[in-house]
């Protein structure tokens, strides 16, 4: 293997101006980095990335933490978040795990890593805590966290949810059934909250019997459509906690021979491509997924950068809007 | 931050055989490893894997390469990989970039990825070749390569194809149609060929009138179902290079009010769990896609810690069986 050592000898300089040199340092001339970049380029040389971690004490690696990848959401957020890391020299180094706070945490600091994005945290999760613990900076994507404050990104579930809520009103439904993400999760509790609040204005609530709750997946939504439609006294409408919640609800509903929206309408929130696909054109709440994640990027390399002086934790909401598709119909006429 | 050093004074020891007793090294005591590990616990320190790295070599991080995450192929490799590779103590880290073979290489080699796992390779990659070079072993998921050998797990196409053609065939259909997946892959080529090869052995072909052609993604159905279905003698049944493309076609279909299987046929590969959602109920071509992940990612580790020695290469081929679903029906009558 190509060491600095042999760039050094080749250029005809002392092997730190060779990773001075090539670390881009304004001590050393241009004429002189020319030079050993291009010894560099003819002995095949990289700089080695262990090797500049011991030096920097920045190992430039972030991890991110996501337990349902599976969760097609996540998919789609990854791939900006690499880009966005990628152009500020950054990898990303991927942790799927569902375990206990304790041992994931164990794993991050074992890993050097410079900062984690957390995308799946619940409310009850000790990680949040233990990274602060240690001083490795962390941001939330898609989350927000009651115990530890941090840097945020989320989409605007108030906004959202009050439009969708009027559009479901406007079409004259009052039997609304809602099925709701987890408790201990921030992002289901502020869409919980949401909607009934919006609902509320005009004197609807969603009422025990109508209300499921469970994980943001396919099954949850596949299951709980299934009960609400087993009931004696249908709901008109089914508010999803998500897209990937409603294409499970918009799945009991076919198998059922229930028609959407004939029967019974199906909203979702997150706009994911799958809900513009025509067998589902569902009904949801669309905003920059792209966007919300190289942000939760940018704003956790800041913080990796600006160390002790990068100023208070920002909570960066990204804007939401209905999109109306096939999904929300007016009421069925008995 | 806790360093050795600090473990050192309070076990009483000096810094390497801190370094030494974490490591489990046979030259120190079991009385003096003991010593060291509650030193290091009671201090809450961790073994840095950045100094782990020079000190051994190894940097315990295998890389992913995969270009197009937002298949959802992917996911549900990914998590399985993640979890293979941390029971053997390494570390996943995503590449999703789809730039050119010199650009990913460059830095994967300065990550001192101990190898790399290639998922989405073209067999006109240069990428299998540098690797090569510099000594990065790598093993190919779900793909094979012509130029340079590897160690690889695969699915059976030329049994599943075979499975699913006569199964087409009995059912009457003669007027074939194939959206084969893109010709610079292994994966598009095998499973054209084994397509075709079933096809023959009943002296059926697949014109090129009804041949479409295109990445493994939804929008590759889409049009091409849409194209195949505007023809004005339409094929009587669809065979897709994979499941993402089967659902753009039976999107496709949806939208144009063709009925499936009543008016025609569409099969896929993979067997993905939307596969099996009843709105699609698609019939296609499974294997263990899990175990095929969790072997790739075994190989590759086998292939790094065993070094020169670790023999010749080996081609783990995933046994498939046809999953017949809805939307294989018989031939329509006119």
């Amino acid at each position: 293997m190509v060491t600095s050592h042999d760039v050094a000898r080749l250029a005809g300089v002392s092997q730190p101006t060779v990773s001075r040199a090539l670390r881009d340092s304004p001590k050393v001339s241009e004429e002189t980095k020319e030079r050993v970049r291009q010894a560099a380029r003819t002995l095949g040389y990289v700089i080695s990335e262990t090797g500049r971690a011991l030096a920097s004490g920045r190992s430039r690696r972030v991890g991110l933490l996501v337990t349902d990848l599976e969760n097609q959401f996540y998919p789609y957020a990854i791939s900006a978040m690499h880009r966005q890391l990628e152009s500020m020299d950054y990898q990303l180094i991927l942790h799927t795990e569902s375990s206990d706070g304790e041992r994931i945490a164990e794993r991050l600091f074992a890993h050097s890593l410079d900062g984690v994005l957390l995308a799946t945290t619940t409310s009850d999760s000790s990680l949040p805590l233990r990274l602060k613990d240690r001083g490795v900076p962390f941001v939330y994507f898609n989350r927000t966290a009651a115990s530890v404050e941090a840097d945020s990104t989320t989409a605007d579930a108030v906004n959202g949810l009050g439009e969708l809520a009027r559009a479901v009103l406007d079409q004259g439904h009052r039997r609304v059934a809602a099925i709701f993400g987890p408790r201990n999760t921030s992002t289901g509790e502020e869409r919980e909250e949401a909607l009934r609040a919006a609902l509320e204005l005009e004197g609807v609530t969603v009422p025990v019997a109508l209300t499921r709750r469970g994980a943001f997946d396919v099954q949850t939504g596949y299951r709980g459509m299934g009960e609400l439609l087993a009931l004696r006294e249908r709901p008109t409408v089914v508010v999803c906690s998500n897209d990937v919640v409603a294409l499970g609800a918009l799945n009991a509903a076919h198998e059922l021979g229930v028609r959407v929206p004939e029967d019974v309408s199906v909203v979702g929130f997150d706009d994911l491509p799958p809900a513009r696909w025509p067998m589902f054109s569902l009904t949801t709440v669309g905003f920059d997924l792209a966007a919300m994640a190289r942000a939760a990027a940018r704003l956790l390399i800041e913080r990796v950068e600006g160390g002790e002086t990068a100023g208070p934790f920002r909570h960066e909401v990204f804007p939401t809007s209905l999109v109306l598709r096939r999904t929300l119909g007016p009421v069925p006429t008995p």
